[in-house]
C-alpha cells in the first residue's frame, strides 16, 4: 500500500477516512471554486508534462520487457504509451469538464408544505468515489475532474503496468490542490497494490460508490466482491431489428453504421434481426454491403438457406449471447415483431436496441416494451454515448436500472438531499388538525 | 413453495419468470388502464371483506395459541388483527394511489441532437419488484397498488403468522385482475415459505428490486443475502442541534415534537445536541418539558454536572449510536458547530438532522455539510415522511444515497429509458464532420 500523501497512516481504511474528511470540505465549495480547482489541475498537467512523460517512459520500458515475456499484449502497451498530444488532450478534457454547468445545488423540486415551511429537493455530492481502472493512465485526470466537479473526493486504483505514470499524474493533481488552502490534498488519493482493492470494496461507511473502468472481467470481479454500490459499464449486446415496414436505405445505413463504425465499442450491434417479409428486399443488399465492409456473418438456418453458406456461417446458440467487439454479426430471420422482442429480451443486455420501420404503431410498441437503457427508432446504436447525447461528459454506460441508466454524465456522481426550512413547526400541530398541509408545488 | 396461480410450475424461478412476462404487459398499459386496475382491486377488497376477515381470524386464533406458548408477542398479534375499519382503510389507500398523477412516461428531459434526431429521457417501470414484509397484512394491498401504478409486477413474501390472511388478500387482488383480459394474473405473485426468500434474492435476471419492510434485522438479512439491489428502510438515528443562536421557544417545541410525537418512528430524534452557550437559557427548561412528557434522559458528563443525576442518567458510548424507538433521549453539550457536525457524521444514520438557530450563516453550513437524506432548519425531524413531503404515497424511507434517498414515493419504483427518434441517421456522418450536433435542450 502506497499513497501519495505525507500523512502518517497508510492503511486503506485510513486513506478512505481522510478522503471522507476531504469530501466534507468539497461539499461546501462554490461551483466557481470547484472550477478554479479544475483549471489549476489542467495547468499543472501541462506544466509537469516532462515528469509525466518520463514516468510513462519507465512504465513503457518495463512493459516492453514484459511484452517479450508474454506478460502483456501489444494493445495494452499501445494504451499505456503517452506523448505530448496525449498530455494536451488530458488538460483539454479537464478544462471541458470545468466548462460544464454546475451539477450541484440544482433544485429538483420545491414544495411549500405550508406557509413558511418550504421543502427543496436539491442535488449534492455523493461523497467519496472509488475508481478502479486498467491500463489507460488518462483515466486519472478525466475521472478526477468529474469527481471534483461534482464535489466528491476520489480514490484511484490503476493497473500495475502503469504504476509510475499513475503515481506521477496523481502527484501532479494533488500538488495543484495545494494552492487552495482550504482543500485537503486527500481529496485525491491513489492506491497501488491489488490487495488494496479488496480492502477498499469493504469500506462501505467511507466510500459511497465504486466505478470499475475496464474489461468485463474487472467489472464482474468488482461487482461480486463489493459491499459498496457499483456503477459499472455493462456488456453491450445490441440489436438492430429491421421491420417489415422498414425503409431499405435507412435499414442498410443503420445496420452498417451500428456494426462497422467502431466495432470494439459496447454500443456496436452484435445481432441483426430481419422480418421475414424483408428477406428479398433488404437481406441480399445488406449481406453484400456488410461483406464489402469486411464483416463476418453468422446466420440462423433460414438466413443460410436464403443467402448461401459462402456468404454466411452458422450461428450457434452462444452467438446470440455474444459481444463480439469485432467485425462479426449474427443474423436471424423472425416471423413477427413479437419474435424480435422476445429474442431481444432473452439475449440483449439492456444496453441499446434499434427498430427500423416506417410504421409508427410498430415503433411505439417496440419503444414501450423493450426494457433497455436506450430504445432507438430509425437511428444507429452508436448514438448511445454521453457526448452524443449532449451530457458533455461520460463516466460510462450503465446497464443497471437503478440510480443511473444508459450514458452516465455528472449527474450519476450526485445524489440529492431534502432541505426543509421552517420557523419552529411541529408535526403535532398538523396531527391535531390545528394546521393543514398545503403541498403547493413551487416548481 | 406455494403460489396463488394455477400455472403448473411452482418453483420460485418459474414464479419470477411469469412475473417478468407479466411486467412486459404492464409496461404498455396506459395510465388510465392502470388506474382501472387499482379501482377494481379496491372494489374487490370491499366485496370480499368476509373471506378476508375469516382468513384473518384463523391466523389470529393460531397466533393466540402461539402467544401463550411465547412464539409471538402481543404487539405482533395486534398488528396482525384486521377488522371492518381496516378493510375500508385498505380499499381507501388503494384508491388514493389511483388518484395520484401518472409516474410513467414523464419526460425528464428532451434534447434535439440535430434536426430530426430527438432524444427523450422518459420515466418507465423497473419491471419486477420483490417485497419481503412482516406481520401487517395491509402491506399487501398497499405495495401492490404502488407497484401496479408504476407498471411493475410484484412478488410478495409475508410472515408465516399471517399466512391465511396474506393468501386471501393476494387471491382477492389476483381475482380482480381477471376482468382485464390482457393482464396476466401473475402480475401479482405470493410466496409463502421462508426458504423461498433465499431463492428469490438470487434471481437477479428476473427481479429488479427488493424492498424489505419490517425490522432492522429483516432489512439487514435481506441486504446481506441479496444479489438484487435492495431499497431498504434504514435505521433512524436523528439529531436535534440547538445552536447558540437558537430561539428557545422553537428549540423546546422542536425537541419535544421530534422525540415524543411518535417515538417508535424512524424519524424520531434520539440525541439532543446543545451548544454550550445554551446551557442556562435552554437546557433546564428543555429537561423539565421532556421529563413532564415522560422522557428518560441520558446525558454526557457536562449535562449531568449541570442538571444533576436526579434528572439525567449517564449516557454510555453505545447510547450515541442507538435508535431507542422509545421515550429515551441522549443529551450532549458541544462547544462548537463543528463539534455538533462531527458528532452527527460519526453517529448519525444519514436519515434526518435538524438545526435550531436564528443565524442564517450557521444554518447554511449545517445544511450543506451534513450528509443526510433530510437536513432541516427550525422544523421537527418528524416531518421526514412521504405524505408530509407531499409525495402522496410512501414506500419507505431510504438512507442509501443511490437511486432513491429519504422518503420514497412512486418515483422510487421507476427508472428511465432514453428514446431516440431519427430518420436513418448514422454516427459516421457526424464522425466525418459532414453533420454537426446541435444539442438543443427542448425542456
Amino acid at each position: 500500500m502506497r499513497t501519495m500523501n505525507d500523512s502518517s497512516e497508510s492503511t486503506v481504511e485510513a486513506v478512505a477516512r481522510r478522503a471522507r474528511d476531504a469530501s466534507r470540505v468539497l461539499a461546501r465549495l462554490s461551483g466557481d471554486r470547484r472550477n478554479e480547482v479544475l483549471t489549476a489541475a489542467a495547468r499543472s498537467i501541462e506544466a509537469n508534462r516532462k515528469e509525466i512523460l518520463q514516468a510513462n517512459e519507465r512504465d513503457c520500458v518495463a512493459a516492453e520487457r514484459s511484452l517479450s515475456a508474454g506478460g502483456i499484449t501489444r494493445s495494452m502497451l499501445a494504451r499505456l504509451r503517452l506523448n505530448d498530444r496525449a498530455i494536451d488532450e488530458m488538460a483539454l478534457r479537464v478544462r471541458d469538464v470545468a466548462n460544464l454547468s454546475d451539477p450541484l445545488g440544482r433544485r429538483l423540486s420545491t414544495t411549500e408544505l405550508d406557509k413558511g415551511l418550504v421543502l427543496h429537493k436539491e442535488s449534492c455530492p455523493l461523497g467519496v468515489i472509488g475508481i478502479i481502472f486498467e491500463s489507460r493512465p488518462e483515466v486519472i485526470p478525466q475521472v478526477t475532474a468529474l469527481c471534483l466537479k461534482t464535489g466528491n473526493a476520489v480514490i484511484l486504483k490503476g493497473g500495475i503496468e502503469a504504476a509510475a505514470t499513475n503515481q506521477s499524474l496523481a502527484s501532479v493533481l494533488q500538488e495543484s490542490l495545494r494552492q487552495f488552502r482550504e482543500i485537503p490534498v486527500s481529496a485525491i488519493e491513489l492506491l497501488q497494490t491489488r490487495s488494496d482493492v479488496g480492502e477498499l470494496l469493504a469500506l462501505e461507511r467511507d466510500v459511497d460508490l465504486i466505478v470499475p473502468r475496464g474489461s468485463k472481467e474487472l467489472v464482474e470481479f468488482v461487482k461480486q466482491r463489493s459491499r459498496i454500490p457499483v456503477l459499472g459499464h455493462g456488456e453491450g449486446i445490441c440489436h438492430v431489428y429491421v421491420d417489415g415496414a422498414a425503409d431499405i436505405r435507412k435499414a442498410i445505413d443503420i445496420t452498417l453504421d451500428s456494426k462497422t463504425q467502431y466495432p470494439a465499442a459496447c454500443n456496436a450491434a452484435e445481432t441483426l434481426l430481419v422480418h421475414e417479409t424483408m428477406v428479398r428486399g433488404f437481406l441480399p443488399q445488406a449481406v453484400m454491403a456488410l461483406k464489402n465492409a469486411g464483416v463476418e456473418l453468422r446466420g440462423c438456418p433460414r438466413t443460410i438457406a436464403l443467402v448461401g453458406t459462402d456468404a454466411v456461417g452458422r450461428a450457434s446458440e452462444e452467438d446470440w449471447a455474444k459481444e463480439y467487439s469485432d467485425l462479426i454479426l449474427s443474423v436471424k430471420i423472425v416471423a413477427t415483431l413479437e419474435e424480435a422482442i422476445a429474442h431481444i429480451q432473452r439475449y440483449g443486455s439492456g444496453h441499446t436496441e434499434v427498430i427500423v420501420t416506417e410504421d409508427a404503431g410498430t415503433a411505439k410498441r417496440f419503444m414501450e416494451e423493450i426494457d433497455a437503457a436506450g430504445v432507438f427508432h430509425n437511428a444507429s446504436t452508436r448514438f448511445a454515448d454521453g457526448f452524443r447525447y449532449g451530457l458533455g461528459a461520460e463516466l460510462g454506460i450503465s446497464t443497471s436500472k437503478l440510480h443511473a441508466r444508459g450514458p452516465v454524465g455528472l449527474e450519476g456522481l450526485t445524489t440529492y438531499k431534502y432541505k426543509l426550512y421552517g420557523s419552529g413547526e411541529t408535526v403535532a400541530e398538523y396531527a391535531s388538525g390545528k394546521k393543514k398541509f398545503k403541498h403547493r408545488k413551487v416548481d
